[in-house]
C-alpha cells in the first residue's frame, strides 16, 4: 500500500505524490487510507511545515474508483454498507487537510474531477498547469457529486459551483483561476518548480506562527462577527508571546533578518 | 391571472415567461400569486426537470409594481398589512426557487431591477443578454432593497453587493459575469437558444441525481464542515444506490451511454 | 491626541483622515483611541450620511506600531496585558466600522498592511489608486494577521485570502479590484476627486433608507435563508412606512425628483 502514495521530502516540504497512474490516481479505498496515514503522520511530524500534494501520469485525480465500488454492489446489501464507509472515510481524509497543522498546497496537472476535485479544493492553495481541467462530473453518469461540492462551494462563487455540478462540464485553469480554485497557473513545465517554490516562501516563515494562524483561519471561517474576533484575538495573543516573535519585531525594527533557529 | 405567466414545456423542460411587457413585468401581487402557482405546479409536476423563467417584453422584470403599492397607502393604516402581506409573499415565492426540485435558469434580456433583480440571484443559473443590466436601485426613491440583498448578497462578493445596493447604480452584464451573478452571456439574438442549451443539457441528465444533488447543494451552503459533510454523504449514499446510477456507473465503465429511461 | 485624526466635514461627508504620515499612519494605542472617539461621534451625528477614511502621507496604513508594542514586553507580565488590550480594543474599533449607521468608504493610496489592510476590509467599500498596495505581511516578522483575517475572509475568496496570509505577498491594486477588496481603482491624482463623488452619491440617497439598509445588511449576511428573510422583510416594512419614502415613489410615478429636506 506505501506505493500508493510516495513521500519525498525536500527541506521542510513534505511532497506527497499520489502514485496510481494507470486508473489515474483514483481514490479507491486503499489510496484514501494511504492518504489518511501520511497526513496522521505529517501531522505528527515537526520537521515538516508545508505539505505538497502532487501526483504522478497525466491525471491529478480522477476522483473514487468506480470499479471497485461496482464491485461492492455484489455484496449482500447490494453495497450499501460499503458506500456508506467509502463516502465516510473519504470525508474524513478530506476534512484533515484544513485541520492539518501544515498547510496543503495542491500541484495539478491534467484533469481533477470528482473527489479529484474535492481534493484540490480541499487544499488551503493550488497551483496548476495551463492545460489542467476540473469537474464535478459524476453527473454525467448519474451520480451528483454532492460530497466534492461541500469543498468546491467553500472555494468559489456559489453559481458557478452549481453549474460545475449540474451540468457536468470542466472548467480550465484560467478559469480555475478567475474563480479562486487555483492560486496560480503555469506552463506545463514549470508546475513543479513553481508549487515548490510556493511551498518553501510558506516554509520560511515561523513555522509556529504558520500554525497558530492556519487553525485560527480555518476556525473562524463561518463564525459571527463578535466570534471570529474574539477566537482570532487569543490567537494573536499566543502568537506575539512567542519568543520568536519578539526577535522577528525586533529585527524588523533594527532592519535585519530575524535570528530564527 | 394565467395570462401574467405563460408555460411552455419543450420535452423536459418547462419555460415560465413573464407577461406583463407593459408594466416591465412587474412583480405585483397578482404576478407574485401567478408565479407561486405556477412554481407550486412544477414542483409537483415529474415531467419537469429543469425550468427556464424567461420574460417578454424589453425588460426582464422591473421589480414591484409601485403604483399598486402607493395605492395601499390609502388603506386605514396606511398599507402597513399590505405592504407586510406583499412582502412575506415575495420572499416565500424566492425560496420557493432553492427549493424546488428542479434546477431554475433565469434568462434575462433588458434590465433586472430591485425585486426583479432578487429573481435573478434567487434562480440557481443565468443566462443574459449582451445588453441586459442588473440593479437594486430602490435606494433612489427612497426603499434601500433589502429583501432583494438577501439573494443577492449570497450571489455576489459582499462589497460589490454593498455598492450596487448604496449607489442604486447598475452593472451590465460583463460586470454580472465577473461578479458570478451570471454564468452567460450571450448576443442579443442568442439568447433563447443559449439558455435552452444549458436547460437541455441539465435535462439529458439523471433526474433523481439532479433533485438529490439540488437538495444536497443548499441544505449545505451555510452548514460548518463536519455538518456539511454528513448532509452531504447521506445523499451520496441515497443516490448512489439508485438502479440508474448503477446503470450510470456501469454504462460508463463499458464505454457506452446509460441507458436510462 | 486630536491630532492623530483630522476631521474635515464636506457637506454631508465627513472626512476622517488618518494623519501621522511619519509613522505611516501606524495604529498605535491612541490612534485606535482616536478613531474609536471620531467614530463614536459620528454615529450620534445626523448631519454625517457617509464617512470617508483616508489617510495623510505617502501609505494608508502599515498596520499596528510596532515599536510600542515591543516596549510593552519590559511589563512586569511581558506585556501580556498590553497585547490583549491592544487587539481586543482593536478588534472593538473595527467592528464599529460595519456597526455605524452611515456607510464607510476607504480612501486608499500607498500602502496597507495588516491591521492597515484589515482597516480597508472593514469599511463598507473602498476606493484606491493604481498603485496601492495591500498585504497582511505580519508573518513576514513572525505574527501571523489572524484578526486582519477576520476581515480579510468576509471581503474575498477564501483561497487568495490564505495565499496573502501565508506568503506575506502583497497584491496590487488591480487584484485587489479584482478579488473584490476595492470598489473601484483610480490614477494617483484622481483619488480624493472619485472617493468623494461615490461618498457623494450614497449622501444624496435618502439618509434614513442607508441607515436601515446598511444595518439590515450586515444583519442578514450569515444568516440562513429563512431568517435573513425575516430579518430583511422587517426593514423593507420600517422603510417603506417612511413619509420620505412615500413621496419618493409618488415622485418616480410622476417623473420628478423626490421633494426630501
Amino acid at each position: 500500500m506505501a506505493d500508493l502514495i510516495l513521500r519525498k521530502d525536500s527541506g521542510h516540504v513534505a511532497r506527497l505524490v499520489l502514485n496510481s497512474p494507470a486508473n489515474f490516481n483514483a481514490l479507491s479505498v486503499e489510496m484514501i487510507a494511504a492518504l489518511t496515514d501520511s497526513l496522521r503522520d505529517i501531522s505528527e511530524d515537526d520537521q515538516v511545515r508545508v505539505v505538497v500534494l502532487a501526483a504522478n501520469g497525466r491525471a491529478f485525480c480522477a476522483g473514487h474508483d468506480l470499479r471497485q465500488m461496482q464491485a461492492a454492489r455484489k455484496n449482500a446489501d447490494g453495497g450499501q454498507a460499503a458506500f456508506a464507509d467509502l463516502f465516510d472515510s473519504c470525508a474524513r481524509m478530506m476534512q484533515m487537510i484544513p485541520a492539518l497543522p501544515q498547510p496543503v498546497i495542491a500541484e495539478v496537472q491534467g484533469i481533477a474531477t470528482a473527489a479529484g476535485c474535492q481534493l484540490v479544493a480541499s487544499c488551503d492553495m493550488a497551483v496548476a498547469t495551463e492545460g489542467a481541467r476540473f469537474g464535478v462530473n459524476g453527473v454525467n453518469i448519474g451520480l451528483f457529486c454532492s460530497t466534492p461540492m461541500v469543498a468546491l462551494t467553500r472555494a468559489i462563487p456559489s453559481r458557478a459551483a452549481f453549474e460545475m455540478l449540474a451540468t457536468g462540464e470542466f472548467i480550465d485553469a484560467a478559469r480555475a483561476l478567475h474563480l479562486g480554485l487555483v492560486n496560480r497557473v503555469t506552463p506545463p513545465d514549470a508546475l513543479s518548480e513553481a508549487t515548490m517554490q510556493l511551498a518553501e516562501t510558506v516554509a520560511a516563515k515561523l513555522p509556529a506562527a504558520i500554525r497558530l494562524g492556519k487553525r485560527a483561519f480555518h476556525d473562524q471561517l463561518r463564525l459571527g462577527l463578535p466570534e471570529a474576533y474574539a477566537a482570532s484575538g487569543a490567537a494573536m495573543c499566543r502568537n506575539i508571546l512567542l519568543p520568536e516573535a519578539a526577535e522577528g519585531m525586533a529585527a524588523f525594527l533594527e532592519k535585519r533578518p530575524p535570528a530564527w533557529a
